[in-house]
This record gives structure tokens, sequence and C-alpha cells, in this order.
């Protein structure tokens, strides 16, 4: 049909007036670094930390309470959570692979700690070198150390739930298996789970089916975040199917740097600055400021030589004219 | 909330049984090679039509009826035509600028052809050297054209709207721009209407606006396919956000080759691979054997040495076990 006017309403082309929040998570100084070769020095992750707080990034991964010896990449982890502790406002996150990794977290001071729980039991045992009722194990005398501390210091608990889209070494995950998984470790005593797309599997009707089942059991406070890769080109979707079903936390890498250093071919987490771009320009409240962050990205290329940056944006630059919500007519951005 | 059992209905997980189809139309031999310097040989442009064809992909763009001054890269376009002519079951498009275009793509056998009408008319000044008048006089010819012929020698045609989501010339482009030149062309007596992010300007949101914007007056039939580029890094996120309003047509390049030679920085069409792994992934029906379709690149790649392929599934393969729709358990898939 063809009408014969196509001026439209102005009504129809109205943003709506109140923005859903979104929180990007910035994982790249722990997800990015850690499966890269190189080491980056102590000062330029402080240097990278602090511009991306500047821009605005709420909560940033900072590091792994891992061995040196086994990711000697993260072996400063406790003094850059120092340090990032120091930035006013800052989220200060650090994966615990286990009890003691938690103890040195708290003790550096970490608001909100992550343990990694593969569903494949597979990845489970070359990632973390433990089975599922040994991370229980972990689990259980974690909880019971932070149901010691003061309120006021007791970091925010996540169970992270790696390979749930797929694995490297398995193949398919049973969806069932994740939402078990998912139910026990709420049972344990953790404050949240999340969903990993470890393995770069993942495809937006898969993900919105799995957040789905997964809220149904442990309600829609119990999982907020993804953490998605970008194995396959398909990050972006992933985050975009996310959002739809009311995930409200991405985490992102600066540049796409990271993956999974046992789960080869994996590698690329969904890059920063193209999310960002992505939930400014759909009218997303993200609290960053574009410009300041596609800055931020000269201080971990300086660092890294040689490394492989991902990310269109930061190349091509924001849309000519771009002044946040865009496509809208100028007088409703 | 958390309940204590977290086995699930078998019935919750369990595909619809009728899958929606998804033409992927390729544009490669048009949008790719018209965007970059090298001249691929005339049978290398053969042999990848042929082998993306009995990869199944049902539609192929396979070049560009211009004056062989301007693009030289596509001045066996008429050869090209014909020879994709005798492949069995492929939808045979071509782009033509104007009438005279139009009358070649016809004499060749073209079984579909689009003419671009940029939004906006700095960048159609640009690109086609014509006003939108002038455009408008070039599709009224070509309509007169289409009417002499005899039913079954027809070509669909159809109007592009390019630039329709922000040009790097003249920056934001209106909505009820775009609408009122869509209902203009459909006036004339264009098939069908397309919507092109040229720039790679589009997000999600803008993007299922402008499509239900532009149906409202154009009829789902007036508008079922996008051109998306990945200049961003969105283009996936756009398809996806596409076909969830109904698109059902989905422009991509094999490797990711292409872009507009005057949009600068606007390189990179969505990438075929990525977006059949998507679909097929989502359990939408394609008609496309993917491992067939990875190993197409590898003749684009040995004729255009030097030329940047882009695309993530190629390098990191498909899932490992993967078989069609991806993540259910193995009784549903």
């Amino acid at each position: 049909m063809v009408t014969s006017s196509a001026i439209l309403p102005e009504a129809a082309l109205i943003m709506p007036s109140k923005r859903t929040s979104i929180l990007v998570s910035e994982v790249g100084p722990r997800d990015g670094l850690q499966s890269i070769s190189s080491i980056m020095p102590t000062e330029a992750k402080k240097a990278w930390i602090a511009a991306e707080a500047a821009a605005g990034v709420p909560e940033i991964e900072v590091g792994s309470f891992v061995p040196p010896k086994l990711l000697p990449q993260l072996a400063d982890t406790a003094e850059i959570v120092a340090y990032a502790r120091t930035i006013p406002g800052l989220t200060v996150a650090a994966l615990v692979p286990n009890f003691k990794g938690a103890q040195n977290a708290i003790t550096a001071g970490a608001h909100k700690i992550t343990l990694p729980l593969s569903v494949s039991e597979t990845h489970s045992l070359k990632n973390l070198r433990k089975t599922h009722d040994q991370v229980f194990d972990e689990v259980r005398a974690i909880v019971e150390l932070l149901n010691t501390l003061p309120k006021d210091q007791r970091p925010h608990f996540e169970g992270g739930l790696s390979t749930a889209f797929g694995c490297t070494l398995e193949g398919h995950v049973d969806e069932r298996k994740v939402v078990e998984l998912a139910v026990k470790l709420m049972t344990l005593g953790c404050d949240e789970v999340g969903l990993s797309d470890t393995t770069g599997y993942a495809n937006p009707a898969q993900l919105q089916r799995l957040i789905r089942l997964v809220r149904a059991e442990v309600g829609d406070d119990g999982l907020t975040g993804v953490h998605l890769h970008n194995t396959r080109g398909l990050g972006l979707a992933n985050a975009l199917a996310a959002l739809e079903v009311g995930i409200t936390t991405l985490d992102a890498s600066l540049g796409g740097l990271g993956g999974c250093p046992f789960a080869p071919g994996a590698s690329g987490n969904i890059v920063t600055e193209d999310l960002v771009f992505m939930l400014d320009a759909m009218g997303y409240e993200t609290g960053i400021d574009l410009d300041k962050l596609l800055v931020v990205r000269d201080i971990v290329i300086a660092a890294l030589p040689g490394e492989e940056m991902y990310g269109f944006t930061p190349d091509a630059g924001l849309p000519k004219g771009y002044h946040g919500p865009w496509g809208l007519p100028a007088h409703a951005a």
C-alpha cells in the first residue's frame, strides 16, 4: 500500500523519556591480558584503568588472583586492585579461581569477586584443575569467609558459569546442566550468577533462551550480566539479544583483547568501543563519554606493541554530527 | 528465587517446527569489487559466483552497469550476468545507476535490477551525479521500458535508498525524508524499495524504527530487504534487529569486502560467512551449506592478493560438533 502523504506525526519519532541504564564492565585488564603473552607494565595498567574510569566506565575487572607462575601477566593484581580502589566511584572487580584467591582479593579490597565454574567439566579440569564438586567446596569456603566480614567490607560474590554456550573440548553443553549449576551456585550462597560465552559459540536465540531458563530458576536479580566473546563475529548481536531480555550488565574488553588460553581459537571479547557506541546510539544510558573512551586505546596500543586490537568504531570514528542517540530528527535527539 | 529442581520440561527446549526462511543476497561481486582498486579477473569472478551458488546462496548481485571508465573493476558485468544466468536456480541481480544501465542489464538478462537513490542529495550528486528529481526521471524511464516487456522477461525492479541512516557528507538524515522517498519510488513504479546503511551509521533501534515507518507507508511487501555495512562493528546486531521486525532479505559480502568509494571510511559490508553462521545457528533456513560457503573465500583470496578480508567464523571454524541450530539438547536439534 502506498499512501499519498509521507509526513509522519512528530510523536512517532520521539525517544522514550526515560533511558535505561546499562552497566558496561571492562574486563580487558583481566581477560584481555591473561590471554596474551606480552606482560603489560604495572604503570601502564594503572594508566589504562585510570583513563577508562575517567571516561566514565563504572566497573573494571582489574585482574585475577591466580598464582603468578600460572599467569605472570597478572602477578601484580593485588597492587592494581589497591590502586583502582583509590579511584572515586569505580567498582573494582577481580577474578578468583579458589578460596585462596578470594582471601587475597578481599585483603586487597576488591568490591566484587567472580569465581568461574565451567559448565563443561572437561574445561573445568583444564582451566581450574578442579571437578565441579571441588569447585563447590571452594564456593562454600568463600561464602563462610564472606559471612565473617562486616557488611561494608563484604564484596559482591558472583559465580561465573563459563562455557555456558558450548565448549571447544566437549562441544555441545546441555542447557539443563547450565540451569542446574546456576541453581547450585545460588544455593551455596553466591549473590548472583553470570553466563559466559567463553568459546564464542553463542547465538542470539540460544542466549535469550538460556537467560530466560536461568532467570526462571534464580530470579531476574540472580542473573543480571553476561560475558560475551566475538569469536565468530556475533558478539554485538548477542549483546543486543541479551539487552532485549533484560540483561543490564555487559562485559567487554577494550580493543577486544581477550579469550581463554585453554580454549583454542576462542579469542576476543566483545569490543568495548563498539559496544558503547551501539548502546549510546540506541539511547541507552552508560555514563561513558565516547570521545574519551576512544582515546584510551592509545595507552593499550603503546603498552602492548605488536598485539592485535579489534574494533571498528575507533578506526571509523563517530558518525558525522553525532551527539548521542542517533537517527532521530534533531529536535527529538 | 531459587527452586530446588533444575530439571526443565522438555517442551520448553524444542525448536519451533516451522523454520523461517531468510534470503541471503551476496553482493560481494558488485559492492565488494567496486570499492577496491584491484581488478578481479573475469574467470575468477565466475568461479566465485559458481562456488557460492553451489554452496546454496540463492541470489548474487554480480555487477553494476556503470561506464567502464568510472568502475573498470566491473567492466565485464554483462558477460558475468550472462554467465550467472546459466547457473540453475540462481537469481542474478545487478545494480543500475540510470536508464542506460537498466537497458544493458535487461539485455544481459538480469533477474533483478536495483537503482540506488541516495537520501542525502549531496551524496546523490557525488555518487550518481544526479539530483533527486533527475533520479526520478531515470526511474520513470526504466518503468516505461519494463512495461513494454513480456512478463517473463521483466526483471524485479528495486529502488535502493542509500545513506538512509546517515551520510558521511551531510551527517544526520531525517527519517521523514527516507519515508517520503520510499513512497515516491513506489509511486513511480518500483516493485520494492530497500534500505541501505551505506555509511555504517545505523544502530538497531534506528533500523527497527525506520523499517516500521517505511513499511507503514509502502506495506510489508514493499520493503523486504536491508543492505548493511559493518563500519562500526554493528553489522550483525543490525541484521538481528532487522530480522526481528520481519525483514527477510539480507545483503552481505563474502569476507566483508565492500563499501562506498564516495563515502570515506564507510568500508565493509556485513560478512556473509558470519551472517550465515548466525542465521543457521539460530535455526533460520537459508538453504546454504556452511561448510561449502567457508571455502569459497579461498577463491577470492587467491584472486585478490593483498586485499583485506573480514569475518571471524572462517578463522574460528564452526563450533565443535556443530550440526545446525545450536545450543539445544541433542534430541531437539
